[in-house]
């Protein structure tokens, strides 16, 4: 031992049990996009740096994970967007558009370490993108993905909230104020945490806003209530900039279209504080909040941009997508205990214990075992019975089953139902049986429960 | 348009279509990964450049990602073990023993680019780890499992060759050449390739082993014939060495159990050429031949190891595990034209054109046909009837389902088989048996299929 064994601050790497919660995550999250017919994409998690950062610039510059190897400049992804962009450009002419791809892969950003932030992280993406248009009840769609998505791991009180940028640049517009609107976005990000008063402060003296335009501002983030209303008091500014007044019929459309899709009017909100970034996002947005949690800030969000791969293509590529950050959505969840751990994270269902010298019958119960889909470990350390029967309880293996000569010779097995303590010597049919009932009881419930 | 997209030469990107086909053969693995407890472990994919290399040394060094990143020196893994070894090492206090774990997930090696050789490429292994001790059962479950992935993957013309490194190691111990066993285990690993003439030569003249020597080491590698031919020949060289004695009871353990375990005469031979590296592995050793094409090398390789983690801590840990180099091997399948294309790689199996200008029953329609499991996209776009039938035909999407005014009216809608091009107008729920039927006959057959 020369070298004491450590994880890197900010990777995350999860015990067995939690790690069995978090694939069965996953696999919800593989199933449910695609039933909604996206296909699963994986791309390399180094890039040429150069192609990775094309856009350049900007904040995440500086936690780019970036080295040389021999003499090329490469670089680790720190999102899935632009491996995307890089995707369809390259591969245009062999895919099909629209384009509808999920990718669930890790991510890298060398942020400073803190509780709950991570430098290697899960993100969960949809896009779908058009060429050249992309029709506007996909802005509705991927929302109700996420609502289908979030609703299957047992999330209830959550909230997706949309917003349209084009009301809001419309609205900006409308006050003669177009180019301070990246700005005024910024200032007003804050209301929730700074309140009205300060934020009309910032907006007067420091972006030099006049008292008008400041209350104007003030009154147009004000209008809350259900979205027919806000739609309503909306309908109150149309007129005023074309642009508005399409984003207002699109917000209208994503509106209603949602409500097509299933989405309970509890689980979505329109919601004109949300602006989300600055340059890339050109209609639609969304966040999502948990209800309870409001402090975590959004767990999933994203929006409609209008040219996904400029960087790369002379092609009008347009879409919409939405990302889930996996990682840190899973240790939240952790953190508020809102993982069910009555659920089987067990890596067995049964456990063999043969109680003879010669394994053959033991191993003949397995393989039937296993054929009927039952998770089975032989055991076959040499070990008391007492240490044997801890292992199974330690690893929260459901069932212990015994094969010694009275069952060989009965052609049976006894399992012990390692909860209730109930043994019975059963045929390996009736086992089987046995077993899958009580997995199916166990297997009832969602991936999260909130209490 | 600023820089031209690319991805890095030997970083595997796949289409959409044989992305599912790779889909379908990680589901498979962990399936039956699963189905023999084992529990899925996942670790960051960047370590700590002095724990990955507590080893030291090594071919393997040169071709390390290894890079700064503020004041941290860190390196990309290059397999899955080493952070094994540091995983069992550091949560060693929280683990039950025998620990068995499978991952699969991507390693990077800088390796000189060539064709089929990959630097980002997915390792699918799983291990058993014991805790001072470990039962030689294991060793014949391991590769009994391998048998099991691959039959399920449709893989029928393979072969696991297993060894023992103490049979061999003891052999030469007989001949009092112990110091010189890398050596000659280096030499006699060239024999398919160079033949017993060239060893021989090579054994005398280059390592001074007298003739006699090199004449028993030929004789020893020449043992061939069904796995009983071999084991009975080896019981003529019983007696020379404690250590080959031992190699000799755990080789035949091994062959008896692979039996009980259920794999056949075919898809196992004991062959004693198979060596494995040099220092790490200790007892039992396999590699996997495709037979068709041996000119691929080892598909699926591993072996038993005495001491999994001992630069991390001082506890013996021996294992014993396998490993498939799955992005390797889904090439070279996909090279040999193995890989079955009558599967459905679609990223739907439904497609939905709504033929009216409200789209709420066409919306509808898919939520209930994805209530039933059934893939479902629905499009939207401006375009022509032919460029819609056309996107659903280069995608491969099995059926179209149009729904018009007069489908609306009778609550139906009109299904289209894309292959046969035959079109019925059904009530939904025939719609969803109809195309339920269709892709189960469809789904029929092996993801791989050899011909």
């Amino acid at each position: 031992m020369a070298i004491k064994p450590r994880t890197l601050s900010g990777f995350m790497e999860l015990l067995p049990a939690p790690q069995v919660q978090m694939e069965r995550i996953m696999e919800i999250l593989r199933k449910t996009y695609s039933l909604y017919g996206f296909t699963p994409l994986d791309t390399p998690a180094i890039e040429s740096a150069e192609v990775l950062l094309a856009k350049g610039g900007g904040e995440t510059e500086k936690q780019i994970y970036r080295f040389q190897k021999g003499d090329s400049d490469l670089a680790l992804r720190f999102d899935l967007t632009v491996p995307l962009a890089k995707y369809v450009a390259l591969h245009y002419g062999e895919l099909s558009f629209p384009f509808r791809r999920y990718q669930i892969g890790k991510v890298y950003r060398g942020e400073r370490a803190q509780r709950g932030r991570f430098r290697e992280f899960y993100q969960a993406d949809i896009d779908i993108i058009g060429d050249g248009k992309l029709d506007i009840v996909n802005e509705a769609e991927i929302p109700s993905i996420i609502y289908k998505t979030f609703t299957a791991l047992g999330l209830k009180r959550f909230q997706i909230r949309v917003n349209n940028r084009k009301v809001l640049s419309g609205f900006y517009q409308s006050l003669g104020l177009e180019g301070q609107s990246g700005d005024i976005m910024r200032t007003v990000d804050k209301l929730e945490k700074i309140g009205p008063e300060k934020v009309g402060e910032i907006l007067t003296e420091d972006l030099g806003l006049s008292g008008e335009q400041a209350k104007a501002i003030l009154d147009f983030m004000a209008i809350t209530g259900t979205n027919q209303e806000v739609l309503a008091a909306l309908e109150g500014y149309r007129g005023r900039s074309a642009l508005l007044d399409q984003g207002l019929e699109e917000l209208s459309a994503v509106t209603r279209y949602l409500a097509a899709f299933g989405v309970p009017q509890e689980n979505f909100a329109v919601d004109l504080t949300i602006a989300r970034g600055l340059d890339y996002y050109t209609g639609t947005v969304y966040e999502t909040q948990m209800l309870d949690h409001p402090e975590i800030g959004s767990i999933c969000s994203g929006g409609r941009y209008d040219n996904l791969a400029e960087y790369y293509i002379e092609k009008q590529l347009p879409g919409v997508g939405i990302s889930i950050g996996l990682t840190r959505l899973f240790y939240v969840l952790g953190e508020q205990g809102l993982l069910n751990d009555s659920l089987n994270t067990a890596p067995a269902d049964a456990l063999i214990l043969p109680m003879t010298q010669d394994l053959t019958s033991a191993i003949q119960l397995a393989t039937r075992l296993r054929e009927q889909g039952i998770r089975t470990q032989l055991y076959c350390e040499q070990k008391k019975f007492k240490a044997k029967m801890s292992y199974a309880d330690k690893l929260g293996i459901p069932y212990a089953l015994f094969l010694g000569e009275d069952e060989i010779a009965a052609n049976a097995c006894s399992v012990k139902d390692m909860r209730t303590g109930e043994q019975q010597m059963v045929s390996v049919e009736e086992a089987a049986g046995l077993i899958r009932q009580g997995l199916d009881a166990r297997g009832e419930g969602t991936v999260i429960v909130e209490r």
